[in-house]
Parts: structure tokens; C-alpha cells; sequence
């Protein structure tokens, strides 16, 4: 049974003062549900993606939390948790139910509570998606110290200027000034980007995506169901691949690909039977500037270490670029409430196929989102099709 | 396709001086892979279940982590969260992906890491498997106080002597103490039942399950790839069934029924063509003596009022009992790590049904898991025969 995404909705990314993660995971819900047109009764299973709603937004058993509050009945509530790609994971759960035909119209959520925690104890929670009893962990090796190797490995191999770096987050922060829901909303200079303090060199302050609150939610269905239902602009899920990978810094074997997006990769390409080339706009997983261009490249968009010089070139934004990438503003402008960035990614493809984005790349048919967590530890990669 | 258990393991639940979070969880992991005799490289997906394997073990992303450990390669490694039942999650995802043809194979583990928290940081955990914005979470009801609640009620409508919850923790330290897995294997007499500190009255130190660490690995498989793998006396999933229901104590309609459990058992019963009479085993979440009298009642072991009565008469022994329950000593004295809890009772019915208890029920072929998470936020309900 084929699934289509047949409604979305999100919440402001930011620092969201009054409300908690359970008031976010259920506005987003509940305009999803608004949007597709489906009853909260009608919905027949929720899965929900968070990394840290307990540990960080002190909300454990989300799922059932929000399926209470949506007044969704006595459906499956199920929680899926992948680091930085949680969202994505319970949107591949939702697929994959509906696609086995044991559901035919469910609700995915994904989101993060995180501005209430200090950036501190923030940072220790997202160093642990990673095996804590390595070496790496337990020397202190935090998330942008880990991509800051993996930056100064890229620029070394492949002889590339460090300030290349600041074309990545001055791109993404002028597509992420065009969207309204983006935590950042206001462009940065190439000067303000190298000129700001250094956070783990080479990485400076907008190398480096926020800490973020935020839910984003879709409503998956089956084919037949969206077709009964009259479901205007369905977009297909034409393949959904998710792969494991190494869980530590001193487990890669190359500082500039992530085997996880390599495999799932493949895996999409061949299930949806398109090559690289075919995908018209695509979210990638920008935590860090060094992260897109590398993704870039894992996902056959460009070859190994043109990315750099294709970003500085403009092939990657929406205006004039041949191969735009996150037209949202990515993680660095759009903001990272983790388990909502999966979830969100996807809805800009859907806003992409529907051509209904406030960055939108003409003609776009085919989308594929890119959403990695930890060190590469996961990789889960969506393709979505106009329906 | 149908969906077999082709092997088990798990560790000794109890208090883990050496032993990480993902530590326990490899351990469990290589033993069910042997026991199954299946190499790391032949499994296509992981599914973990687990509450706090970040918030109180420390590690996040605890799927990835294991994968990579075990040495599974770049295959799907997913963690999910439903709370108390948060085990039986992954069991169900695993059997879903098996019966929808996605996978042959697949690993299921539960773990938890707990007793390196503080008594009161685990209570806080725990009571957060509910609407932290509820009344009675900010008045500070936590999970004692809740089933104490549920307890006087249970014992105010139908005239039962507070005194008889004792048979259950009496009944089911005995079981446990035959069981070389569990947290206590020594037995208690109803004099020291009795006897017991008050922790949340009428409920006293032995009404309640320890904190534990700990964790639970079960192989499952299509039933073409145990035959053609000659797996010696496989265990066929016959339902596996999910429900929601209320998240605080406010919304329960009834202090003596959980609807997540009513409904969660018809399916199960349903989709396994089946009645609870026809039940020769079961293990049931008796997080506190309560819990298992008002379980056997909502899976209609029991009619209403009955269980208290039918427990002093010892029918839910396993030696003389017509309807045992817990042959495992049950949470009260196996143990809960949990994230772990249900797959450690799946392991006992299928260790039931394949006739190697160390408290076998004879002739048992037919078993049930019966496993709740939160105020009755979630249920999942598992039905196992002989293959």
C-alpha cells in the first residue's frame, strides 16, 4: 500500500517561553489534523520522535501524553527515539504500518524541549548519543568538537580554504530568512559568520545550528484512504531508509563520509528507483556547516570534496542554484528541537512537491530529506514524490 | 507471515555494580543471538525498548549504541519508549516488521540502568510516565501513591480485607524464589508482609517491585526462516495487541480498571482467536500487589472483586493454582528494570510454553504478557503458543 503525506503543520522553532513539550507535540498535532482534515477519532495509531523529552523536557511516555490530550481514543501510542533522527524514525514507523496495511491514516510527531535546560547539561545529553564507555566520550568530546575534526580533516584533504565554511551557514541563513517558522529570521554577512567567536575551530558561532523548542507533525495515509478522503496534493512516500553506523569518533574510518548515509542512501535511491541527480531539492542534516557538505556528498549530490566549492559557487541555493539544498534554512537557521527536525525537514519537502514553500524551487517533484544522529550513528533517509 | 520467538537470554535483574546501560543490553543481545543460534552479521533490524536508558543509564541512543557493539552492521537500529512497557514496544515493532515481510530476523532487547540514580530521582522518572501537567503529577502523586489509590478503592468496593494483598507478594516471592534471574529469590511469610514498612498505604515495602538494572533479549523470526533454519521448538506470536488510555489519575474513570488494558486485550484475544479461559500461563505487570489483582480482572481471569478472593485460595499459584499468574515471581520479585519488564515476561511464557521453567506449569501451551506503562497510559498485551 503506498503512504502519502497528506497534511503537516509546525510550530514557531525557537525559545518557546510558556509552553512545554507536551503543549508543542499537541498544537503541532492538532493543525496537522486540521490540515489533512482528519478527526483526532479517526486516527488510528501516533508515533511520536523525541531524543530527550524526559531527560531534558521532564515529559517521559510522550506518545500516550499527547494521544491523551488530542483525545485520539485508545489507538497505539508509540514513542521512537534516534538522536537527531527521531523525527524521521517515527515518520519511517508511521510508513512502514501503513504500508503493511495495518493502519491506514496515523498521526507522526516529532518534538524537543530543550532552551529550559542549561547549555551545559544540553550539551552533555546530546554527547551521550554516542557509546558513552568510549574514549572519545569520556575524553570530553562533545558534538562540535567531533565535527570540528571532521572539518579540519575535510579542508586538510581536500586543500580547501576554512572560510568556505561560512558560504554553507550564510546561505542557509538567508533561505532561513524567508521562513517564517525558523528560529533565525534575520541573513548573516560572510564577515559577521568569519568574524564570530570561535566555538570549536574551525567552527565558529553560525557554524553551529541552535538550541531549539519546536514540534512539527504529518498526517500519513494510505493511497486508497487519501483518495476516498478526496486529499488534495498528496505527496508519496517513494522510499523511507534507515541505517546504523559507528557511535563514536575513534570508530570511522574516514573523517569525511558517514557509512550510515552512504548505505541508507543506497538503500532509498534503489527502492524508489531514482539516482541522485533526479532529486529535485533536498533537506540535509546541517547541525554544523562541515555536516552539508559532507552529506552532500554521502548522498552522490556532488563528488568527494567539490562540495565546497559547488556552495560557494551559489549550486546550492534556491535562487539560481542547480542542486538547492535546504530551502528551509537547514538546522543552522531553522533551529534543531531534535526529535522535531526530522519531522520538520519533511514538511518543507512536502511544502517543495505541494509548491507551496516560501523558498520554493520551481517545478520541484521530488524531494529527499537527510537526517543523521549522533556520529553518524543513524542515518534516515526519506523520498518523497508528487503524489 | 508469522512471526516466531526463536531464542532467548537475559541477565540477573538486580542491582549491576559493574555493568553500563549498554553493557547489560550486549550481554542480553549475544546471549539470545546464541541461544537463536544466529550470527550478528544475519540480523536485519534492532529494535530496544527502554524508558530512561538516557535520562537515569546515562545513554542515549541506545539501539545505534548496541548495533554497533554487536556488530550487526549498517542495519536499522531503533529505540523505542512506552514507559513501563517500553519492552514490549520493541517485541511488537520486531513482530510487525516480521509479519509485514520487511525482515526475516530480528533482534529485540529491553534494558534498563536505574540503581546508580537516587530512590528519589528514579521516583521522579517514574511518575513523569504521566501528564506532567496534571494536577496530580504538580500535587505530587507519584507511582506508590497512585496504585495505593487505586488499592483503597479496589478494597472499598468490594469489601476485601486490606490484609489479602499479601497473598500476592507472598505468593509471588515464592515463585521467585525458584527463579535464578530475579532481583530476590528469597521468599517473605505473610507475618512479614504484614509486617512491612508503609511505603503508600494500605500498600507496604513487599507490595511494591524493587528498582532493578537490568535486561531481556528475544530473537524473532518468520516461521520460514525457523524452519528452513531448523529451530528446535519455536514459539508462534499469536497477537500482539497495544492500546492507550489516561495519562493521569484525574482522567481514570474507574480507580479498579485501566481501559488501556480492556481494550488491548480484546484485540489480543480477537486477532488470536482466543479466550482468557483458554490462557494457561500468564505473566501480568504487578509493578504492585494491586496491579496484578485488578490486571487479572481487566484480562478476564477474574470477574470483578474476584482476584483478591481467588488469590488467597491460591488458584494463581503454579503448583495446585487453576489460572497461575507470575510464574516468574512476577515485577515484585524478578525484578523491573524497565525497559527490560517485557521482554523478561515474554521470555518466561516462552519458557513456559516450551516447557523449561524452573516453575513449569505443565502442559502449558498457550501463555500471555500483560504489560503496563504509566497510570495506564499504555498497554501491550502479547498472546504466545507452541509452534
Amino acid at each position: 500500500m503506498l503512504a502519502q503525506a497528506v497534511g503537516y503543520s509546525q510550530t514557531a522553532f525557537g525559545r518557546a517561553e510558556e509552553d512545554g513539550f507536551a503543549d508543542l507535540a499537541t498544537r503541532a498535532s492538532r493543525g496537522a489534523l486540521d490540515a489533512a482534515g482528519v478527526e483526532p477519532e479517526a486516527v488510528q495509531a501516533l508515533f511520536l520522535g523525541t531524543y530527550a523529552g524526559l531527560a531534558l523536557g521532564g515529559q517521559g511516555f510522550p506518545a500516550a501524553v499527547v494521544a491523551a490530550r488530542l483525545g485520539l481514543g485508545r489507538v497505539p501510542a508509540t514513542t521512537l527515539e534516534g538522536a537527531c533522527a527521531s523525527g524521521s524514525l517515527a515518520f519511517h514507523q508511521a510508513v512502514a504500518a501503513v504500508e503493511a496495511g495495518v493502519h491506514d491514516v496515523v498521526l507522526v510527531v516529532g518534538a524537543e524541549k530543550m532552551t529550559s535546560a542549561s547549555t551545559a547539561e544540553v550539551t552533555k545529553m546530546l554527547a551521550s548519543a554516542s557509546d558513552i564507555a568510549s574514549d572519545s566520550y569520556r575524553a570530553g568530546l562533545t558534538f562540535p568538537g567531533f565535527f570540528a575534526l571532521l572539518a579540519r580533516r575535510y579542508l586538510y584533504d581536500y586543500g580547501v580554504d576554512a572560510e568556505l565554511l561560512a558560504d554553507v551557514s550564510v546561505k542557509n541563513r538567508d533561505h532561513g530568512s524567508r521562513n517564517p517558522y525558523a528560529h533565525f529570521q534575520t541573513p548573516v554577512t560572510r564577515d559577521e559568520a568569519l568574524g564570530a567567536r570561535p566555538i570549536a575551530e574551525p567552527l565558529r558561532l553560525f557554524d553551529c545550528s541552535p538550541i531549539s523548542d519546536g514540534a512539527a507533525a504529518i498526517v500519513v495515509a494510505s493511497k486508497e484512504w487519501a483518495s476516498a478522503h478526496g486529499t488534495e496534493r498528496p505527496v508519496d512516500v517513494l522510499a523511507a531508509a534507515q541505517a546504523s553506523g559507528p557511535v563514536s569518533a575513534e570508530e570511522l574510518e574516514s573523517f569525511v563520509s558517514l557509512p550510515a548515509v552512504v548505505v541508507a542512501a543506497e538503500k532509498a535511491f534503489t527502492t524508489a528507483r531514482l539516482t541522485p541527480n533526479e532529486i529535485d531539492v533536498a533537506e540535509v542534516h546541517d547541525c554544523f556547516t562541515i555536516a552539508e557538505w559532507i552529506a552532500t556528498e554521502d548522498l552522490g549530490f556532488f563528488k568527494r570534496g567539490e562540495a565546497a566549492a559547488a556552495t560557494a559557487d551559489g549550486a546550492t541555493r534556491v535562487e539560481g542554484g542547480l542542486r538547492p539544498i535546504n530551502p528551509s534554512g537547514g538546522l543552522l537557521a531553522k533551529g534543531h528541537p531534535v526529535g522535531a527536525t526530522g519531522v520538520a525537514q519533511l514538511i518543507e519537502i512536502i511544502r517543495q512537491i505541494r509548491g507551496e514553500s516560501y523558498n520554493q524551487v520551481a517545478g520541484a517533484e521530488l524531494g529527499l530529506a537527510h537526517n543523521v544522529g549522533g556520529t553518524g550513528g543513524l542515518a534516515a533517509i526519506t523520498v518523497l514524490g508528487r503524489g
